[in-house]
Parts: C-alpha cells; sequence; structure tokens
C-alpha cells in the first residue's frame, strides 16, 4: 500500500472516535516543535486551563496523559493504588469492569458493586459498600457507561465520600464536554477521559485531573507508583506544576495542537450550549427511535443523550444491517459489547457529532434498510 | 490563548522530535475513521508490514503502542518481566538508567552493569553478569544512548543470550530508521523504538516487535502484566495475531496515518541508502564540529552519526548559547543530561533532519555566534 492510501470519510455515529470538525484536523498539521520549546509549553499550559474549564475544576494538577482514554483510566488508579489497597468498583459494563480489571493487576484487593447492564448504580448500595470496607483507598464509577449508555448519578457519592478518607475516582471518557462533569461539586478526586469522544478531537490524548486530597495520597505513597510512565508525581515537573519545567518523556505534540483547537471550540460555543445541544439531538434520535420499533437498552430517567444503546426492532441481527450501515452509507454505529453483544446499536451523538443532521442521515438510511 | 495560536517553526536538530515532512503533517490531517474500520486495520496491518521491514525482523508480532517512547520501553519490560524476576541492564546514560528504575517499579531485581557515561557497555562485561545471574529474565541494552550519542555493540550479547534461556532486550528508539537495528540478526528478543526520531514522525506512537521466544514467555506469565493498556497479549487480538479482530483500546488513528506515511517514505528512499545519508552527515558535521574546537562526548568508534554529543570550545556554558541558537535562528538543539548537564549540545540529525542543509545552517549560526 502506497501513499496516499484510500481513506473514504465516514460519518461517525459509533462509540468513538467523534466525527473531527476541519479546522481540528489543520491544527494537526502544524508545524511539530521540540517538547520543551516555549512555544508548545504555552500551548499545553492552556490546554491544561482549558481543561480545568471543561472539567469544572480548580486542581492545579490537570492535563491530558499521552496515550488514550484506556492509559489516563490506568493512570488514574496506578497514582492511588498501592498493593494490599482496597478498591470499591460499581461494574455496570465494560468500563467498570476494565476498572476493576486494573486494580487486580496493580495488586489492590477490588470489592466489585455489580449491577445488571444498562441499570445505574444505587449510590445507597455503593455507600454500604464503603461502609463494610471504610478503609477503601478509593471508590470508582464510570459516569458515562459506554458499553450501555447508561448516565450514572454521582452527587450523593460524592457528597458522601468527601467526609471520609475514601478517594472518588470517576470515569468521564463519554461524558467531558457532552454533559456536565462538574469535578469540584461533586467532590471527585481522581477523573480522567479521552479526546476521541464529545470533545471532538482524534484519540491520542487523556485528559486527567487529581484534587489535592489526591495530591496529598500521591506524595505519601510507601512506595512508587508501578507505572514510570504515567507518574503523576513525576509528569507534575513537565507540566508545569514544579518551579522548573523537567523533561519527562517526549509529549505528543501535534495531538495537542489538535486538542487545543478542540478546546477552544468548546470555549467559542460555550458549556452550557454545548451540553443543550447534545441532549437536544440525543433525546430526539431515542424519540425517533422507539417510534421506529427499536428498544432502549439503558433504564429511563438515566440515558446518556451522546451514547444511545438500542436493540432493533424485532429482534433482528444487528451485525450484518451495522455492516451495511457502514458499506452502503458510510455512516459508522457500534455493535453490542459483553451480554449485549448482537443484540444493540450503540449511536454516538458526540461532538461535531451531535447535530440534527447526523440523526437525519442515520434515520433516513435506517428507513432505507426496514423497506 | 485563542486558534490559531502561533506557532514559529524551527529547525529540530534536538534529541527528537526531529523534523516532519509536509508529506506527513498532510497525512495526519486526513480524516478520522473509526478504530475498527477495515479501512483504518488495513493501513494498521500495512504499518505493521512496513515495520517488520524496518526492525529487520519477521517477528508476527510487531505493532506501535499507543504511547511515546517510553510507553513502548515500558511495555517491552512489563509484558516480560514479573515480581522477583532478575533483570540485568547496562547503564551508561539517562535510558539505562530508566530502564532500570522501571524494572525495579515492576518488582524485578535489577542488576545494573553501569559505565561511565559516553562509553560503550563491553559485551564481554554483560556477558559476565549473565554468568553471575544465569537465571535472569531479560539482559537489557540500549543501541543509541540518546544522552550521550554512544552507540552500543549488539551482535555478541545476542549470539550469546540466544543459547540461554535469557531474553534479549533492546532499545532502539534512537536508532531505527537512522542505523541498522537488525532485529532477527542479532537475536534480539524484544525490540522497542519511538516515531519522532529516525522515521521522522511527529511524537504519539512508539513501535515494538517480540521474538516468538519473547511471546512464549509471555504466555508462560504466572501473573497477568501488570498494565492492562500495554498487555501485549491482550493487544495481539486488535493488531492482527489472532482468528479475529477484538476492541482492546482506542488506537490514534491520525497517528496511525502519520507513521504509514512516514514508512513509505523510508521505502522509497530505501534503508541502505537512509542510513547511508545519516552517516555521512553524522560524520561531516563530527568533524566540522572537532574543528572549530567542539569536543566530543562519546567515545571514538562507538559515535552515533545521528546524534551528536559536544562540549563547547573553551568550556563555554552551553544553555545561553542553545537560548539564542533557538530565540533568533529557530534552530533547537539539546543540552546535556545528568552528569553531562551544561556541559553539551545534543544534536540530532534524524529522518528528514539528516541533511547536509542542516549542518550548514546549523555551522552558520555557530560561526556567527562565535563572532
Amino acid at each position: 500500500m502506497s501513499a496516499p492510501f484510500p481513506i473514504r470519510p465516514r460519518l461517525l455515529l459509533g462509540p468513538g472516535p467523534s466525527p473531527v470538525h476541519d479546522r481540528i484536523l489543520q491544527a494537526l498539521a502544524r508545524p511539530t516543535v521540540g517538547h520543551l520549546d516555549p512555544q508548545f509549553l504555552a500551548v499545553m499550559d492552556d490546554v491544561n486551563a482549558k481543561l480545568r474549564h471543561v472539567f469544572g475544576t480548580s486542581n492545579s494538577l490537570t492535563f491530558p496523559v499521552s496515550g488514550t482514554g484506556s492509559a489516563s483510566q490506568e493512570a488514574a488508579l496506578a497514582n492511588i493504588l498501592e498493593p494490599g489497597d482496597t478498591a470499591i468498583i460499581g461494574v455496570n459494563g465494560v468500563f467498570g469492569g476494565r476498572l476493576a480489571e486494573m486494580a487486580r493487576r496493580m495488586g489492590a484487593k477490588v470489592v466489585d458493586v455489580e449491577e445488571e447492564w444498562g441499570r445505574i448504580l444505587d449510590p445507597e448500595r455503593l455507600i454500604q459498600a464503603h461502609r463494610e470496607y471504610p478503609a477503601a483507598r478509593l471508590l470508582a464509577v464510570v459516569h458515562a457507561e459506554t458499553s450501555t449508555g447508561v448516565r450514572q448519578p454521582l452527587e450523593d457519592i460524592g457528597s458522601y465520600l468527601a467526609g471520609t478518607d475514601t478517594l472518588f475516582l470517576v470515569d468521564t471518557v463519554t461524558s467531558l464536554g457532552g454533559i456536565p462533569v462538574e469535578v469540584d461539586p461533586n467532590h471527585i478526586d481522581v477523573c480522567y477521559s479521552g479526546t476521541q469522544k464529545c470533545l471532538g478531537v482524534p484519540p491520542g490524548l487523556a485528559p486527567i485531573t487529581f484534587s489535592p486530597r489526591a495530591l496529598e495520597r500521591i506524595r505519601s505513597r510507601k512506595r512508587p507508583c508501578q507505572s514510570w510512565y504515567l507518574d503523576a508525581s513525576l509528569l507534575s515537573d513537565y507540566v508545569g506544576e514544579g518551579s522548573e519545567r523537567k523533561y519527562h518523556h517526549t509529549a505528543p505534540i501535534n495531538m495537542m495542537y489538535a486538542l487545543h483547537e478542540g478546546l477552544v471550540m468548546v470555549e467559542e460555543e460555550g458549556l452550557e450550549a454545548r451540553f443543550a445541544r447534545h441532549a437536544e439531538v440525543g433525546k430526539r434520535l431515542q424519540d425517533e427511535l422507539q417510534e421506529r420499533g427499536f428498544t432502549l437498552f439503558a433504564e429511563e430517567g438515566h440515558r446518556l443523550p451522546q451514547l444511545t444503546s438500542a436493540a432493533l426492532p424485532g429482534g433482528a441481527d444487528e451485525a450484518p444491517l451495522r455492516k451495511v450501515l457502514l458499506d452502503r452509507y458510510d455512516i459508522e454505529v457500534g455493535g453490542g459489547l459483553g451480554p449485549a453483544k448482537g443484540k444493540i446499536w450503540r449511536i454516538g451523538l458526540m461532538g461535531a457529532g451531535a447535530t440534527n443532521e447526523s440523526v437525519d442521515r442515520l434515520l433516513a438510511a435506517v428507513d432505507a434498510l426496514s423497506d
């Protein structure tokens, strides 16, 4: 295969990556400079400031991890946990399960609080689990479960944990920039995300933020973080927290340009307007799918607008139709995972994809398929 | 800071990133598609095939890690080591030291074989260390020490280890695509690199390859890899080794386009021609610097052409002059690290930067500074 290899553009309505605006693609192509060039450090500082705004936090230690969403997920856990620590983890989908798996590999004692896929974790059950394991180092939930389309309530858990010594860790990979995350009001101690969902930037960086008490925990560790690459205590000097900008690793320069541009676009639109846009088109899609006989997978009252999971009318096999959607209409949607495999579509309306035009194009294709 | 933020292009003659050709920047800006889109999988498969060629290997499990060079370094160690394993590590610069630090964090017993910075590790000393610790799980060296400019001979160590149960792990972050690496002829079991050095691609991916016996070791682990994100046994299904392409994490799509384009350019030039180009301009720079009173830091006979470390004439303080080079001439070179801090420049002639024009521009600026 020689350059330029063929790439047919797709309308990205899967669980991510989401459609990338041309301004962001153009930012990617700006000239590469060094990772210690004052020009680049200024871009990174500005990215970090803009991330604080989107996260809803004043946390000083806020930056993009040099990897994709699962890298910041691993960074969140690895910086807090030491072998033997107890971690209470809510598991009602793939990403909660991944948190538990990662924590186990780190040598933590994991207390899984499980719930049926498609339902929220009852905050009272998580609080009860904490009463049984009050010395737990952290309690973790997924805010927007990409595998099910469920939106987890955070407020009650955060308020409760704020009065304990247990840190609150929240996965916002699919929520950041699409629905309010509000790290500080929700008393979240460690919060991480990805760029390729509601921020509308290609995959390759993964924002993370640590509260002052998370930072205190990191500083009082007995053993260093198992991962040198993801060690926040080393990274803090490079990302601008120390007195000197010390080299740690080579950051993905051009991806940082793209993230900057994505965050500029978030500011231009305004967070409230952006949340309203995601809410409106998501609601419309869910209504229209139900009218067409689709069955929504996530429980009512806790559905994410940006990620809709739905079983096809009449229990139709989803995979062949999804393939037609991609091959004939250049529209990507996702299939189900785990117990929902083969049963549902996962439809993302995220970032630049959260428009009525996306909904129109998808529904027109769906209607044509049913004819 | 609003878009587009100002970026002055620089001539990147530091230890990386190296200058990025416009074709590669344009590849970055191609439309983002999904990580399971057959179009993307075809690009990834082709990247993996092209990487085998550059690595000089027929290893089936060859792919880019979703992070920068230090991520593949961590992946190399984390996939092989379990707590309690012995790791023999050659340390004659920052990157050997980083290998040792990472291995310690993984719970390995590290046998450091140290050497003065600027000198190679005598293969006989490493072989001797192995005779003392014959049950060592791995022996690791850095092929191109970016902190010193030293080129480590590999052949004798590789041939020796091939007759033992110890795996040979080699850091080729700064050598891949600039000088011959030859994974198979050198009996290397785990070899990793980065994109932003002699491949001339922005930072954000990190090629790695595992030999069949490394893979066997991975499959016979007692405990899973400490890192879920970097676990080669999970990644192998996604990168094309398994019977089915299974989702693992979202790969950095646009960076993969860029790496593909970079590897196409390597093929167009031809590996031998590329090595000759790096060798010629590196030699010329080193000769010209010596004529100007610079003292080369790496020992004679073992100097990397692509990374020259040199103390300034008359023991001049390097940092202020390096700043002038950047601010007035838009040329980036690197400073010294560790014991060489404040004493040397590290000058990269890598990838698209390995040209006589780069040398001309740098020497003209150096001459102007000395006037």
